[in-house]
């Protein structure tokens, strides 16, 4: 067998070995570091954005990032719930969580988000495993506020199952849900969950992937959307009340990693294909990166 | 603080340090070595059996033993397909599996089964982690008959994640489902793929709790309930037709245990609180008790 | 083969399933801890109970338990002297040790008790090896009181060999035997020997086997037998004269350790068959228990 | 800190995503493995080019790849040579190596070449050690051939060493020199050098970069540079004659590699910009490439 | 502190180097390696060899070489013996040994011999940890012949222990005793005990140091006294009846370790202080060595 | 095969044990600690003192001790540079280092000297690597004053790699060279790089060895060479000026490796042969020993 070839379009070659070196810095970086990533619920709805992303954690992986994934599920447990015939309820953006709507919360999260994510992942490598968060209590909660129900805030999270994964290369994709000393289950916010996971892990970045460019001081005013801030100045601006009521537990759960070790957090645009990619591998970068 | 006592009832005491002697020598055969057990669904409907079946696994792991679970869920797919007003059916006793039956299947085994049975666990002892058993695709499968829809056998297992998780300690749940590389899900029966990781495992033995005594050579003549049998001898009965269309299922995963590398399987009544234990560590044992 | 079988004395059989389930929390609780056992001399005497005494450490052994064993020799010590015509001598329950005592003590320690306890060990599981205090200077001693003669308290104590052979799965039998470093050997008491044997090694518990029940109040009042008592409790009750001079040494030597981090000690009959199975792994107990 | 900003020319940035996708099967496929790459001696005497090369070993390194290099030094050496008045010999494109040219190669090759090369990668990431064939007797030689004097052939080869480097992290950086048993040194031809490194490390990939394009079937018809080529067909391109004598010498190399189970051998351009990287991480590809 | 000197005898001070230099091909060949010496027990019955003994055998382990001792004590258990009134009797040169006889010289043989060629050893560095061959089943032995009591023949022999200890830096001392499955000890030849510990530890040699200066073609033939024989040799002699009723135990030893593995034999005269370094550290040599 | 053989010289022989067993207290001493030796290049220029020094560093390392070399070069420098025209030019004893210089003095080093010396002990045991104290930026340094030119000061010293080799039973020998963060090369005093490794190394011994006996109180009155001397007086001498220029550097850095944790330094004759092994196996020594 003999194929013969010049290389024709040079400069697009060129191009190529230019973007490969850009990511060399990064690369170098953050091998063999720690990276949290939470994929919201609207982002796993599209089966391309899915594709997209599962690309996405397993370039990271396959450049030594060791990457744990949170995932969400909001349109998708509404969805049952509708089709249940429950109408569901939100108080300041958190979803009421009565016993009903916690076992539909659970057969969706469980049983249905989890898995697919998770083999689509392993189509392109076998390496993911969906673990919940009540597995082994590694994540023990008790109840946010009583008006909410089986809404849970973290109460301590045993980081041990997943570190024992990283380190023999698999993937793990986290089901937000925690349990009490009385085996109770409770629904817990991706975000947070995923700041917890951040903290616990000692990561070095938390990155929150949803349906929003980033950070606008000034909603929907393209040109104050932030592409770089730090600690002070965004907690400045959450006081002067520029945030909506949907971003808040963001910026909250962004806080609470970087006041505790994490070195950066990101929020990104899940739509846009590889704003994963972009946001880690290249200097220009997309969305709003918070620095401590 | 000063407390007084004598031993008041010393044979009731001397009793207790007997039946601990008498688990000496199955102690010390089967530490360190490996047991998957399956329970049914059936047992897992009842909250005091299944607390039971909890207890009776951590003992188990306490002296030493690396338990893997596999569970079932039959009564509890029925009773949620009815709810969702589907009507189960079933061929030669397998459930016909249409993709809204799969869907069903999974929600309820990985979103209601597998966590309650960890949770159960856990509150004795934090250990137990569920996992699909298509999480890394561990288990891959193919269709058994077009008939049967996304009913699978098992073409693979790798048990590479449980053996990791054993060895640190934890107690593995796996939820009975395979995956194809083509990424479709497949409901697996429960017996067959607690035989599949007996085998992968090497395990000294397999167990199959259910609702059945054990086997019988003339169902229901208590006296023909069998203690304990050869390989041998069961084919003998088999063919001779001895056996009801329910327990086929369960001959024939331990027949594959037993004649790759399983030292023992053994069929046992779940219903009676502790066969587990009794089975294991007493000379008397219950059920049947099945060897090569 | 077949076999065919009914469970015929059900509550017989659910007792059992019943003590092996009280003693899950304990085998929990002393999983991989280390225990060390002082065995008296009286108690070796008696075949029966040396056969019983070997059955139980290779239970508590089997159960995950590092255990260490210090023996004693008193009677098998007098026997041998009266043989070779030399009359015991003692100054406060001390045995008087002159060159020609001590070499009678060396013989018939290391040259007859210690290999036959051992080989009584062995032959249900092959793992004890028996190892004098003075190998590699392990234990390093000095006279007690001139008038003692060779009977020496411990100096040091370099616990090295004896972890490395707990952790390769090896029981160490230990001779009470000291050194110091112009080479002399010493009688050391064993249970003194037991209690710094459980200090160096950071043991969980200190068990003392010997021919009396346990702490009497009021010796022989049997009502005044001691179940559970604190340190601080027995320390009053020595002050105030309650104990024999034979008990004294025993008394220190649990204060010594509870003292040094021990968690708890325990003084029990060896002549009740299992006193230790029962004291360890049921809520009854036997004997008296002191904690810190 | 607040910077704004949105993303101007997205289709550039997706271009990066794309290449960055691009390599993510060759990321998977090679990382762990090792590769070996000679860089001539032309190669390194541009700075430029040195440096490019220097950064594109460092990238390979970063994505899990065991980088080997092995340099030449050919106008180097001649040039030195020339400066002390001696006259370069060749006899079949062998550098007649008389024991003045040997002190002249040595002094050029391990005191000018490896470190400033070494250093060059250094100054990146500080991970190249820069190490002759000749420690540890790494590389035992025989003479090639009387009238060439100190030119050598690899007799043995004992990669202890290098892979000890490897597995800490470190690029070794191999001068091609051999040693016998009275303590002679050998020159050794670098391309023979970096074949036999491949095959004593079970190297992946054998990587000749050097002032030519690839191998031609016709030279210089550009139109027939070949792009990939099997064993079996270049061997019968060589037995035509369709080789010039500097090519020859490499088609060897490669043969010897292949045939002693590394997986492809490649010839690039080192004079291109990134050929390295392209060769390895993209679809196109430049220079040849050869496999068994 | 200022010490003013200049070497005086240097002629003397040059013959130490070279001494050293000597030993280095010695050092390098066995550094690693494990040797089995027997000391018999006539060595042992002067205070000043013992002394020179551990002396020897603390210097080889300080070169890296791992060290296993077998002590004999014949002489000794005679002594002891004819204390109590008993008269030795021997059959072919072999010790009848009755029950009595056994207690003696396990009582002789555990405590009095072994502890003090231990304490000796640990004076200089405390490493030496003396276990009888019967712990943990370590030999187990059967009967000789009915006429020969309680003389036992190696059956088996488990090294685990020896190992174990010999890698964590610690120096075995054996005590040739053996045990069979009832339980039974078993007083084992020291020459034949100490080649099965050689070829169960696979040892580079089997040294036998006694009060004989060697093997002799002639007996007392001082001219005959052999430097170096191989096996074959040896065998040749033997089959010719050279050799007394006292050396073939030894002799057959000898043969059993080398035909077995074991690189070299040798037998030395232990009264000459040092021959143990000088046979194996020096060109020289002293008594005889036997190869395969 | 028979040899017969009576020792014939026993005084001798006795002789040689004596040694064998002075040296036995500094093997237990040294053995496993770090021993960092200055060679300087007077004695690398003979042959035959080479040849002494290559046999002295195996024998040590056969006794376990780790050695590491850094070699000189001095003399063959000069011998260079005068061949290729160039004067050398010193101030206070250092070398003024041009560009020109430094280039004769990198290839004088790397690519004689070191590779000499390493096949040199290679070919007694082929253990020895030669590396640069450049490679993977190991020795940063900076210039010690503008006009001595690339003279440089050891700035930081990583001892990773040496470390590596080390504990793989490598015997590293350093160039004195580091390295800037521009990637400019230093020539760095031999001495003082030695007592740089020895710091970094936490040796336990530093030895310059060089064409001096030692040091001398009043040079060169013989009666005043120092046999041994605390670092106090040896200041004292300094500050009164006792010391010649050639001097100065070797006490400076005596005193820098003794102040930062090194246990003794030695100043030794490379030209007595064997005075290396003299210092550290006997009593008598040679040279002068300083100790903190």
């Amino acid at each position: 067998m003999i194929r013969y070839g010049l290389i024709e379009n040079l400069s697009e070659v060129l191009k190529k070995a230019e973007t490969l070196l850009e990511a060399l810095p990064y690369l170098q970086r953050f091998a063999g570091s720690k990276v949290v990533v939470k994929v919201g619920g609207e982002i796993l709805a599209s089966p391309e954005l899915t594709e997209n992303f599962a690309r996405s954690v397993i370039l990271l992986r396959s450049t030594g990032i060791k990457v744990v994934v949170c995932h969400g599920g909001g349109p998708q447990i509404s969805a049952m719930m509708s089709k249940s015939g429950i109408k569901p309820k939100f108080i300041n953006g958190q979803r009421v969580t009565c016993k009903t709507t916690l076992e539909v919360l659970m057969t969706t999260m469980l049983g249905h988000i989890a898995p697919y994510l998770t083999s689509k992942i392993n189509q392109i490598l076998p390496c993911a495993i969906s673990i919940s968060g009540t597995s082994s209590n590694m994540i023990t909660a008790q109840p946010k506020a009583t008006e909410l129900g089986y809404v849970g805030v973290v109460d301590s999270i045993k980081v041990g199952p997943i570190l024992q994964l990283l380190n023999s290369g698999y993937l793990p994709i986290i089901t937000p849900l925690g349990i009490d000393t009385a085996g109770n289950f409770y629904n817990i916010n991706g975000d947070s969950c995923a700041a917890a996971l951040a903290k616990g892990l000692n990561a070095e970045k938390l990155i929150l992937l949803s349906n929003i460019e980033g950070i606008y001081e000034n909603y929907p005013d393209k040109k104050t959307l932030i592409s770089e801030i730090d600690l002070a100045s965004l907690l400045k601006l959450k006081t002067k009340g520029s945030f909506s009521e949907g971003m808040i537990p963001k910026i909250e759960s962004v806080c609470d990693a970087l006041l505790n070790g994490v070195s950066s957090a990101h929020i990104l645009d899940g739509r846009e294909p590889y704003s994963l990619l972009l946001e880690i591998f290249t200097a220009s970068g997309v969305g709003t990166m918070i620095f401590p």
